[in-house]
């Protein structure tokens, strides 16, 4: 497949993104989803986006109510995932999870999507998979923020010279399901998470229709802003305090502290 | 916590189990669970365990109906998992799904335990999520195989000092579920999978009530082997095949094939 982004001139960094405090942090879904994950581990991810203003916080669907209840007022929206992180559930379970969490108070809802129906190319069964869960959440709640885990580095390494072809598909899946998202990782897969190329065709082929969620690897201020510049509306992340302390440091130097 | 499990005189290896390929055979669940297995890599699990008379197929949801129709009549059971891999998924998710998985077919269920319950030695909690889901399935199916993951790993090594302590804790859980096993791992969390030490406190502590299924990192017959030994009922891998493999050119060696 002719490559339809032309990398000519791209140097990385070169259009490497500027942000102040409050533009990054509007990005970030400030993320707990280890297994073990605590009550007390979530409360401390709560409470830091509730300072510093975050997008979201994404946690596991058994934290979910507490969670929505504790951020009520605060701007912070509630995100949870649906099938996570393996996808490998039936359609109609993660349909049922997703509706479930949302009366629960998910605002925001990230569907592994199966990665089987992306790898062999299937628009039809990839597509009709998203639509019945899209179906159940919107008919729960008509205007919950889907996102659409595609586990992207798996997805390219395993259809290695297909690469783009491939990323093209899983978005017009997204896009065609009417969800909001596309979104590269669940941070757990061992093919690794977000990468640069691939938010790039996610935001092309993506066409304006959906956005882009970079997700998985993003431990730095200089790799949130690599992403950003790619194309990533939000970046899903643990490290956003670290982060932002960073973006902090730079700014006092300069005299304009972030936040 | 005063052990219970006397370790003395103990050398790794002294108790190593000897067994024919058809006993190994009878313990091994072979498995396919990573996310991006295709139908092709599914089908080729089931003939292998067809051919080497494996316990079960072990494989996502999406593949319960089509494994089970293939296994009909092989005397291979059809095994699949819930709540994989994480776990988190809320208990009423967990229960339609294992619901859902045996209308399709499955003989055993594989459900992964939620695991702040255990790590925060919480029995009510534990207990509480497994009996829900043990009621769904058996309703369904009053004679289906329920094991217990407790990602042993991760709990030995967050609960560092009180090991022992939280192992006997899920075995208690799962014993008073009604449930069948205690399966150690899902071989997807980073902390690591089965380990002897901990296959002996379940056997110990399951007291005959339930059997151990250790999983997780059992690549070759010498673990095969030491996990019998220390107590596993059940064997969860991939690598069955060259296990059986390694077993039938020793057999050989000896002048009697293994299978």
């Amino acid at each position: 497949m002719k490559s339809l982004v032309s990398w000519t001139g791209f140097n990385a960094g070169e259009g490497i993104s500027t942000m102040n405090a409050s533009e990054l942090a509007a990005k970030i879904d400030h993320t707990i989803l280890k297994p073990e994950a605590s009550a007390a581990e979530v409360d401390k991810v709560i409470a830091e986006a509730i300072t510093h203003r975050f997008a979201s916080v994404c946690i596991s669907p058994p934290f979910v109510a507490h969670t929505s209840a504790k951020l009520k007022g605060s701007g912070v929206k509630t995100c949870t995932v649906i099938g996570f992180p393996n996808g490998t559930h039936k359609a109609t379970i993660k349909a049922i999870e997703a509706t479930s969490t949302i009366k629960e108070g998910a605002e925001e809802i990230d569907i592994v999507a199966y990665l089987p129906h992306l790898l062999r190319l299937d628009l039809d069964a990839a597509r009709g998979e998203l639509i019945e869960i899209v179906r159940a959440a919107r008919a729960t709640r008509s205007d919950v923020i889907i996102k659409v885990i595609v586990e992207s580095a798996a997805l390219t390494s395993i259809n290695k010279g297909r690469e783009e072809e491939t990323i093209k598909l899983a978005c017009r899946a997204v896009i065609e399901s009417g969800c909001d998202f596309i979104k590269t990782s669940t941070g757990f897969h061992p093919a690794g998470g977000a990468d640069e190329r691939v938010v790039r065709w996610m935001d092309h082929y993506g066409a304006g229709a959906i956005k882009v969620k970079a997700s998985g690897g993003i431990r730095d201020l200089r790799t949130a802003r690599l992403m950003v510049a790619a194309g990533a509306d939000r970046l899903g992340m643990s490290a956003g305090v670290s982060v932002m302390n960073e973006l902090g440091g730079q700014d006092s130097d300069a005299g304009a502290p972030g936040y």
